[in-house]
């Protein structure tokens, strides 16, 4: 079950909403890069980054260095992703809508000083991003570790949207002459490139060529 | 050429820059949704919302209830469009990347009270989701007008950021008997559903089933 809180509590189109916990798992395992908002020097700031989850943790890292993450340290954070599912196409330009399935979690991100749980937090983030990669390519130096920072976002507080199927048009639009529907959106993987100077005949792993 | 301020110098990554305005509209023009970043209450939030441009404007719209609108009209605001291309698969976890495109877009909104152009904003907010629905479908209501706020954001302070091509390696790492490579991530349009309730028969329009 989702918490309603000030800030999750939807003010439009609460029927979209959701407070089933295994859709705020869904969207967030199917998804790529999330959209990480801090307020900098007063002015917010939305950056795409990788994220990976662990349980009711989101781990979002960067470089020592981000200005993203150096504002995001103990401060609050808003972490949204989205899958856009497909455009609806109405018989009024005003009830066009999209289908898709978002989720929106606030908190106070908290930089992982645990090197057990830096680790799983960065093993997390390369699973999400490419499966099987963790255990399949060289995993992180001591140097490489230390200029990386790694954030961690409770997803207690969190809201999920999700809006599927048809248009929904006013009554007397019903009449128009006018195709209404979905025109789909659809995301597949594509053939991998290998790198140009990766040795000739080396066969692409199948959690690569395989990946779904 | 995009202009450089504080909030759009690249921090990190430099080289990963544009300043070529042509990217940003290319950014932009292929771009579905966008993620608005605000400050409500002192904390960041950011929600998915469509888009559209008109020259050197981006307008936003949404109800004249929403919370991420009021509190974007007159403050600052982000907005962030991000293409994920592909998966960067390095010899090393550290070096996994991925292939974009982003833009990010600093500004005050400026709630948009004219009649003629909230109508072009609207317009280019409706043909950037479904490009010819704007002509096809049914035109806004005087009662629709009303309900709908449109935002107006300067493109003045912006700054596009692409990574493409194969992993960036450490030398040593190289000789590894590790695959690296990209895998591509593609997106398409998939067969039109049409709405249950649709008179049969009725063809998808050109315009919809074309799309590319």
């Amino acid at each position: 079950m989702l918490s309603t809180t000030p800030r999750t509590r939807l003010g439009r189109e609460k029927h979209r909403g959701s407070t089933d916990r295994n859709d705020l798992y869904e969207v967030l395992d199917t998804g790529l890069f999330c959209h990480l908002g801090v307020v900098a020097d007063g002015h917010p700031m939305v950056v795409p980054t990788g994220y990976g989850r662990v349980g009711e943790t989101l781990y979002l890292h960067g470089s020592t260095g981000a200005r993203s993450l150096r504002a995001g340290e103990g401060t609050e954070v808003c972490v949204t992703v989205t899958h856009v599912d497909g455009i609806v196409l109405a018989r009024s330009v005003f009830n066009h809508s999209v289908n898709y399935r978002s989720a929106i979690i606030y908190g106070r991100a908290r930089m992982v000083t645990d090197e057990e749980e830096r680790l799983e937090g960065l093993r997390a983030l390369t699973e999400q991003l490419a499966p099987g990669q963790w255990d399949y390519a060289r995993q992180p130096s001591r140097k490489e570790l230390a200029a990386t920072a790694v954030l961690a976002l409770s997803l207690e507080e969190a809201s999920v949207k999700i809006r599927r199927g048809a248009p929904n048009d006013e009554d007397e639009d019903y009449a128009l002459p006018v195709w209404a529907g979905v025109l789909p959106l659809e995301t597949s993987w594509g053939v991998p490139v290998p790198d140009p100077v990766l040795p000739e005949g080396m066969d692409v792993p199948v959690h690569i060529s395989g990946r779904r």
